[in-house]
Formats: C-alpha cells, structure tokens, sequence
C-alpha cells in the first residue's frame, strides 16, 4: 500500500524521525513529496516546525498547514485544536486531496497524531488512515552512545520522567529504563539513582540529531542546569539479563 | 558525521527496518550503497539473509560477508562466532576499508549488532564506531493497528516472551506492553491475558513488513498454531495514564 505516492482521500501519519533529514525513511520522503497537504505541528513556543524543517528539501508545491498548539496540559483545549484539524482532514479528503500530517519521532510514541487518530477513527474509511513509523528519540539516543537498549532477555521500559515514585518503581522491574522529558528532574532523579548506586549507569542526550542544539552526557547532572528542557531523553542501563542456561 | 558515505576505516552497524526497502532511511542506504564491505547475517536455519534481501537494491560492487551464525543459546558458541567477524572487521579497518554490518529493525534492541560492538570496543577508535538506528518491529506493528503505544504519562514496557510470570509481572507495571517472540508461547499468553480480562485488547503481528509473510490478527489465538513462530510481536493496550488534574 505504502510502496509509493500518497494516494487521493488518504490519510497519513508519517514519523520523520529525530531531526536529522537523513534520519527519514523513504517511505515518508515519497508521501511527504507527492502529499497535496502536509500539515506541520508546531507548539505555540516555537516559531518555526521542527519536524517541517526536517523536510523542507522535500516541500515545493503542496500546501503547507501549520498547526500551532498549546503545550500546555490541558485536555479539553487540546482536543478543540485536534477536533478542528480533524475536520479540514475529513473536508479536504473528501475532495480527493491526500494529506500527510509530519510528527517529529515515531507517531505511535508519545505524539500529536494519535489525537487526530483517534479523531479521524470512523469518520474516514480505514484503509484511507495510514501510519509511517518513524525513527524515535531514544533510538537515537541509543545509537550515540552505541550501548545496546536490550540483548537477549531484558527488559525496557519508556516512560516519562514526570512521577519519580513510578520512575523509582519502573527501576526494579526492567534491565533498561528510558526517560523521555526528563528535562526538569534532573536533581531529583540523579538523587534518586545515587540511592540506587545507578548514577554513572545514566546516559543524557537532548535535542538528538538536532544539528548544534545536540548535547550528549555520560554525567546526567551536566544537564541539571534546567536548560536542556523538553527534548531530552535518559537511559539509565540497570542490568542485562542474560539467556538461562 | 553520517550524511554521506561510508569512511575508510568505520566501522558500522546499521539499522534496516522490518524488511520493507522504503522503511530504510537515508542514512542507512547512502552508508550501506558506499561501504567497501556489507556484513549480512543470517540464522543457520534461512537460506538468505532477510536484512540483505531489503537492501539488495543497494549492492553493487561491495564485497558481502554471509554471517551464518547458529541461532541456539549457548553463548560461548555466539561469541566465538562473533569474535572471527570482529576479527575481519579490525583488519579490513586497518587497511582502510569501510565496513557496514546490516541488521533487521534497530541495532540496539535485540540485535546481533550488541555482540559485535562489544568486541570492537578498545579495538577500534572510539569515533570509527557509528550505529545507525531503524525502524523496530514494535512500532511496524503499532503503525499497522494505527493505535497509539505510548501517549501522555504512559509507561510502555518491551520484552521478550519467554517468561510468562515476568510477563504477568508486566502487565502490572505499565499501560502497553509489547512481547516479542510469542509465536511460541501464545496459547500461555492467551490464558494469562483472559484470566487478566485483556485478551481483547491484544493485537498480533507476524512478520511485518515482509511481503506476504506478513500476518495480522486482532485475536492473537488465530496464531496459536505455533507456525507465526520467531518474527511474531504482540502488543497489550492495558491502560491509559492520562495527564493529572
């Protein structure tokens, strides 16, 4: 179904991946090139898309609709953003247009498509809703650092770094644990692995394969200064647990 | 560092996706269509390589080294395997060739990636060593089904089926939780997530995004035959954690 251009009265969710252009599958390079509309999120905190400007080489004649949200934590006014989308996607597909809605990452981890899934769920036909996977933070996280996220039994965990009690709970039930948004905890979650002796088992990149903005560190609390906010990811490599004999 | 071609004397371990060619990212396809040397492993068991069958569009004249490795447990017998290629790859490194081992899904989550970086590293410059992530299984998976792994607060647990009580420890500890290799154990896993009142909010993926091979069903006992055996990923939507008031 994907082998190709994006297709009249389609719907697709594409993952564009980190940052990086290069770091964008083919696949969502030929919808987000041959799409009639490509509608780009951005927070209401940033002037530019970062997710648009990992395409822009592939923009020339379609349409592009900037989505600004609010980044704040309010359901009901997010929903109302969404909800207006969802009714240009259902209006312009009927047209016979096709439109690709970029999301920076994979749009299945923590991402703006899944409001517009979900809204999208029943009003268009289900084989005109695709989604693209799309490279996501903490595997580029992984790979900077070359340390294997799982080897044969282990176990990992990918949550946010927002509950330090479940944060401390997610650490006695896997080998790998994956913290997005860890930003603001920093202090607290250093404290929390020095009590656990797994402090200098953390690695910290924000903005990973964002160009300069990267920053890398093997010492988390490099970034407890608070100014690497939202876009960084900490792996904190507990155990492996290796084949039974 | 990686937007272009291979570097004489790098060594890389790439990421291919799930086996679909336009699941390759860029990256991916300039480092392994450069590279003096393409390292494709294979199971004893196949009779091709699956991670050179995605990129054979992209071999010309690069030298490719069949990795036939056994695919029992026994560790001694998976290193000392490892270590020949380790070998191979600090001599031909030495001479100045650039050498890319390929991989299905991402290097660093249950790949044979791990064993080779390990023994590369102290052996090879540190900056000579690159990983480039791909598409995992899990988010193929999730992308076909079109349901969210992960939004807001959730936690999203990846493992192994092997286990069925660390997999019933699981289900207690997060809000998706997604198995690989349950080809073999579903029918257990099926009992476990009745008995949990969960079996409906299982979904299951067999070989996605590999052809006709491919195999998906919203009722995992449709693959209780035990013939969907390795390549087979299960995803339990638990839960949601929705943000807090």
């Amino acid at each position: 179904m994907n082998n190709g251009k994006a297709k009249p009265g389609h719907f697709y969710a594409v993952g564009v991946g980190p940052g990086s252009p290069d770091l964008l599958t083919f696949r969502a390079a030929n919808l987000i090139e041959s799409a009639d509309i490509v509608i780009a999120p951005r927070s209401k905190r940033s002037e530019t898309s970062l997710a648009l400007k990992t395409v822009e080489h592939l923009i020339t004649s379609q349409q592009v609709v900037d989505h600004v949200y609010a980044m704040n934590r309010d359901y009901t006014e997010t929903m109302k953003l969404w909800n207006e989308m969802a009714e240009l996607i259902i209006e312009q597909s009927a047209k016979g247009k096709s439109i690709v809605q970029i999301t920076l990452g994979d749009p299945m981890v923590y991402s703006t498509s899944c409001y517009l899934l979900k809204l999208l769920h029943g009003k268009l036909d289900h084989e005109n809703i695709c989604v693209v996977p799309g490279i996501s933070a903490f595997q580029t996280v992984a790979s900077k650092f070359g340390e294997a996220l799982t080897i044969q039994e282990d176990r990992m965990v990918l949550m946010p770094a927002t509950n330090i009690d479940q944060v401390a709970e997610a650490l006695e039930h896997c080998e790998t644990l994956v913290l997005y948004k860890a930003g603001k905890k920093i202090k607290e979650l250093a404290d929390l692995l020095k009590e656990k002796d797994l402090l200098e088992n953390a690695r910290l990149v924000c903005y990973a394969e964002q160009g300069e903005k990267e920053f890398m560190a093997h010492d988390i609390l490099e970034a407890a200064d608070g100014k690497h906010g939202y876009m960084s990811t900490v792996i904190v490599y507990i155990n492996r647990q290796e084949w039974k004999k």
